[in-house]
């Protein structure tokens, strides 16, 4: 990064920290980098020459020599399109990079960097840069990769006062008094924050277009719009604007925004026409229609397929996209009714119309059927949809995870929907493998809700930007491991300390189990404070109209969603899912409540029954919160000092504020079941 | 009202139609009517002379003559000054006045009319009008009153933002954007419609004094202030503000707002000094000190009594009070601590300071010891000082009861209030005796949160304005009935069809059961959703830090508050009460719960279970609600069609809204005991 603020102290490096290398590693490979030749015959890779350099010169302390051919004495890093009919090229796609080292005739270092695009190569150079600091170069180093999913984008859900809805660090770093902000430097720091992890689109505004945002589409705005995208272009990032589906109402003066009337077609060929005048290369529109009172197709008596393919038609002589989220349900639903269920109503609502979107219509899928709790299962529509381009919708920014005061490493929760096993093409058709490896021209993306701010560290609590760090690196390869990503972004970020990478490491990795314990528990979710979702109300939307309950009563808790008894919604997998999550006795505990009622008394494969295991975790859940306070104290010295005294803050009011949850928790269900702890602990 | 906005049809008029009067009295009255004359002598009288040739115009259709002296053959209003040393004028207070009817000498018909002061002439005024308009002015007519308490005002709950906090009627009359507003028709006709039912003292701003109100004493504002009091004057009224303890530091620069340092004091002289140099009759300051996170003299550890007579002292040469509330409280509580009792806290706080205070200040007393719940016991504060200024402080406007979506006609809750026997000076003590007939140079006063905004009807559900209403009434005559207040205040409002007036008051009458009976039971209160207070939320309360707890479990619900096994709260009243509140079978049922932890098999007095009663009681009031709209529906043609939609749709939203709150509690209790209602009827 480029010292825009204060100092690393502050936590704005990130995993941009680069002195931070072992010297031991320095000392080896030093010589290596010691110049960079440019092949002369490419263009575009300007942002990779000039990020090489920059982390070159950061990491080993000087700066490396430009030279016309590799040198014959020293280490050249050779930068060159990849255009060589060999095989490897040939599996390079445009965002693909290859890396190996080699010996010049003379016996020089050569470092072979080859990429089609400047995209490519700017993904090699963090590539590269991750190696060197996680002490993964070698002498022997080759490595040619190709991100698995294509579509890898961030969602802001910015607004254009300057707030963040469900942000937890600080203001926007886009916007201000309804304006785009002019200074650019912390925007450009993001880009590249966001291309090193291999992140290749973003939407700008929050899917909620308020009546300013609305406005982002018009000429009041587009040449600012037009501005940020040159910035994120340097950076392999293509811009897009959420919209609001009542535009030609609301901007062009139409009496209709039906997406068969032939004016309001009209009205969106002539203003994809004027946004890529501004924007020749823009992303295209994201769009939350029919769903939690924003406007959509249903107003005009059109199903989600018109509503889409209307929007898609104007964009498609660009390019663009429209991605279209299923997020549709029923927010006015009376707490009353145990047929109607919130978890049926994206599966429901698309189902039926797959194969009837355009070709450059994504279907937008939250990776749960209901609106990222700590646990759900995943949505069926995953497997559902044969025929639809989809793009896996995940949510860094903390909502429902502790709203980055507590800490919350989210790579196992999405390992966990990635590995997530559809059926759909026979077994092994996980959801990493759909939107990897789609077939019959089906497209595939994966997005995600950011969780930064304009904190001077980004995301509030400094140790949740490996969420986001996490985000990228399994979008681009989501066969990596939890741990793996972790540790890559704590020794870019701490150092090589071997000490502090194996604690932060292992507190990251026990931190989603440790969340999970101590708040709702089997997968029954949204026990939180309505409206702003941070800390525990077993009861706060069990009499509410959002679709979200849990039924407690002083015999058992839990939503029965078999087809056999329920709401059916067990039914909405293919099998064997189907039969799994059908029965208590083969559903996996950890959403036993998601699936099915269950008495208190029930035994769990544990061997305690239901209600005790409730008091276990939370007990147990509170205690390791604590724990992850003695931990972080035990790296005081090691790691910069300011970093230190935040974190620490954060985890001493996570671990206080777990014992709220704990008893909360365990005094609803005791109060409720009248079952006391078996082990006596008090409960009040 | 002047015809400053559109006209009745909107309710702006509220009991100042005057046209509605019956037609047959108009008739009989008429000629007794005929000419005003007023005796040469007085000064002051001119708001009273005006206010009655206005209404003796509107009520019978011409212009009274003005006469020198009382004509001989019409009949003449004399208006003049009481100074005879006959009996009853030597009982006349400064704001009481006399009326009766006589034959001049000649026959013509004659009524005296005799105050002190303009003022009391302005209430004798008023009170005529109400007497014509409710038919009960007569031949014989002959009354002389004085108020019952000497202070009697409102408390506007305004920001200078425009919002009220707790208003449920629009926004604020007084400010907007930071400014007091320059328009004061509005606020004019507000200080008449408090003068009609004398009310004598209004608090400008809200208790929770922020930054821009702070400065209210400064002269940024103090000119505007002035201006208001001018009006508020000229109907004899006296305006107070409330004051941030912390304005030394904040306007003052001083380091330190400590009660006993010289500096502060000397601060406040200097403040006090400029203040009547703008209003020389100032009331004087309302202060909410060292509650809910406002500053006050717990910060340099001195007391309230220490921290209200510095003040005092500042204000005392002008004649100014310092009304300081007793609202203090720990509301940062540990929902756990069963120990600590919020009830205890106001008595806890104040009672060791009682004769301590300074002879001008008053302590506001709220009618409870928590918070304006729909049903609460009176505040041990009355009956326990002895040697302080007290002033009982009511909420008109609705937050804990319906927030003028539903009806809830308040007299008969405020009347229990002034009914309760408090045995401080034996049998018969009752409140309104405290506050009508204190001992001991003893000074009283009552005052109210008030209910209105800039809504057009003022109080948002028309009805609403009959709490406004009866508060001034009751203020100035504790032994009226509510009956009584509600029949006026229809007869003023809606005229004398006879249907109208009973429908009516029989539903005012009925609403503040019909409401309590389907929100949460026996004086547990505080079943709310939290920070609104809007409609149910059992648990909403049950583990903050607010110190309001109903410790429901699965075997009962109350709060244990007796000496022998509680918090000791019923030990704060004097005996009997205390030895009532002290055991479940003599503490009145409808108390039962705030005193009591009772097992839901509990039998009452009616024969039926805890748990029968709280279903039985829901679902009566969820049903008596529904008959609320059918009762105003038998009006339709008999009021103002607008007046009627308005209410009609209040009404209806009330019944749908009752069902919620009866389906939510009998739920909540039904899956918390397990115990099935006697009855069959549905609970979900």
């Amino acid at each position: 990064m480029k010292k825009r603020y204060d100092n690393e102290s502050q936590g704005y490096d990130a995993w941009f920290g680069f002195k931070q290398a072992d010297r031991r590693l320095i000392g080896q490979y030093s010589s290596v980098f010691e110049n960079i030749c440019i092949d002369p015959g490419i263009q575009g890779f300007e942002t990779a020459a000039n990020e090489l350099k920059r982390a070159l010169e950061a990491i080993f302390g000087r700066t490396p020599g430009l030279v016309p051919q590799p040198a014959s004495s020293k280490g050249t890093v050779l930068l060159r399109k990849a255009a060589m009919p060999d095989n490897e090229d040939a599996q390079l796609d445009d965002e693909g990079f290859l890396i190996r080292r080699c010996k010049t005739e003379n016996g020089a270092a050569l470092t072979i960097f080859e990429a089609k695009t400047g995209t490519g190569a700017l993904y090699g150079v963090y590539s590269l840069i991750r190696h060197i600091l996680c002490g993964s170069f070698s002498d022997d180093f080759h490595i040619a990769e190709n991100p698995a999913i294509k579509i890898r984008m961030l969602n802001q859900w910015d607004n254009m006062d300057g707030s963040i809805e469900r942000g937890y660090a600080g203001k926007s770093i886009f916007y201000e008094n309804d304006m785009i902000k002019k200074d650019a430097g912390r925007i450009e720091d993001y880009a590249r924050l966001m291309a090193s992890v291999g992140l290749n689109g973003i939407v700008l505004n929050n899917v909620n277009v308020h009546e300013v945002e609305t406005r982002l589409i018009t000429k009041d705005y587009l040449p600012e719009v037009a501005r940020l995208a040159d910035i994120f272009r340097s950076y392999g990032i293509k811009v897009f604007l959420s919209i609001n589906y009542s535009s030609p109402v609301e901007l062009g003066g139409l009496d209709t925004a039906d997406p068969l009337d032939d004016r309001v077609q009209a009205w969106w060929d002539g203003k994809a026409a004027e946004i890529y005048s501004y924007i020749p290369d823009f992303g295209g529109f994201l769009v939350k229609a029919d769903s939690e009172f924003r406007p959509g197709p249903f107003t005009y008596g059109r199903n989600h397929a018109e509503g889409a393919n209307m929007l898609a038609k104007a964009l498609k002589p660009y390019g663009g996209k429209v991605i279209w989220r299923c997020f549709v349900y029923n927010c006015r639903q009376d707490w009353r009714d145990r047929v109607t269920d919130r978890a049926n109503s994206a599966y429901d609502n698309f189902i039926p119309l797959d194969g009837l979107f355009e070709d450059n219509v994504y279907l937008q899928i939250k990776n749960g059927p209901m609106d990222f709790q700590v646990r759900e299962p995943v949505s069926p529509l995953f497997g559902g949809l044969k025929k639809s381009n989809m793009i896996l919708e995940l949510q860094i920014t903390q909502e429902y995870t502790g709203q980055q005061r507590h800490l919350c490493y989210l790579a196992q929760m999405w390992k966990d929907v990635l590995d997530f096993d559809t059926y759909c093409r026979g077994k092994d058709s996980t959801v990493a493998k759909l939107l990897s490896d789609p077939c019959d021209g089906v497209h595939t993306g994966i997005s995600a809700v950011s969780n930064i701010g304009d904190d001077m560290n980004w995301t509030g609590h400094d140790l949740a930007q490996a969420n986001l760090y996490c985000f990228g690196r399994l979008a681009w390869d989501p066969s990596l491991m939890p741990e793996t990503i972790a540790r890559e972004w704590v020794l870019q970020t701490f150092g090589c300390d071997a000490a502090v990478a194996d604690t932060i490491t292992g507190m990251l990795m026990d931190s989603y189990h440790i969340y999970e314990s101590y708040t709702s528990p089997l997968g029954i979710g949204w026990m939180v404070n309505p409206g702003h979702h941070y800390g525990p109300s077993v009861d706060g939307y069990e009499y509410s109209a959002w679709g979200t309950y849990h039924r407690a009563d002083h015999e058992g808790i839990g939503v029965d969603r078999t087809v056999a008894a329920g709401t059916g919604f067990a039914g909405k997998y293919l099998p064997p899912n189907s039969t799994i999550y059908e029965d208590p006795k083969t559903c996996p505990e950890e959403l036993l409540l998601f699936f099915h009622r269950i008495p208190y008394k029930y035994m769990l494969k544990s061997g305690v029954t239901l209600i005790q295991h409730i008091y276990d975790s939370h007990f147990e859940g509170a205690k390791r919160a604590a724990g992850l306070v003695e931990r972080w104290k035990s790296l005081e010295g090691r790691i910069d000092p300011h970093c230190f005294s935040r974190v620490l803050a954060r985890l001493e009011e996570q671990a206080s504020h777990a014992c709220e949850w704990r008893d909360v928790i365990n005094s609803y269900f005791f109060r409720k079941s009248g079952i006391p702890d078996e082990k006596g602990r008090t409960i009040y």
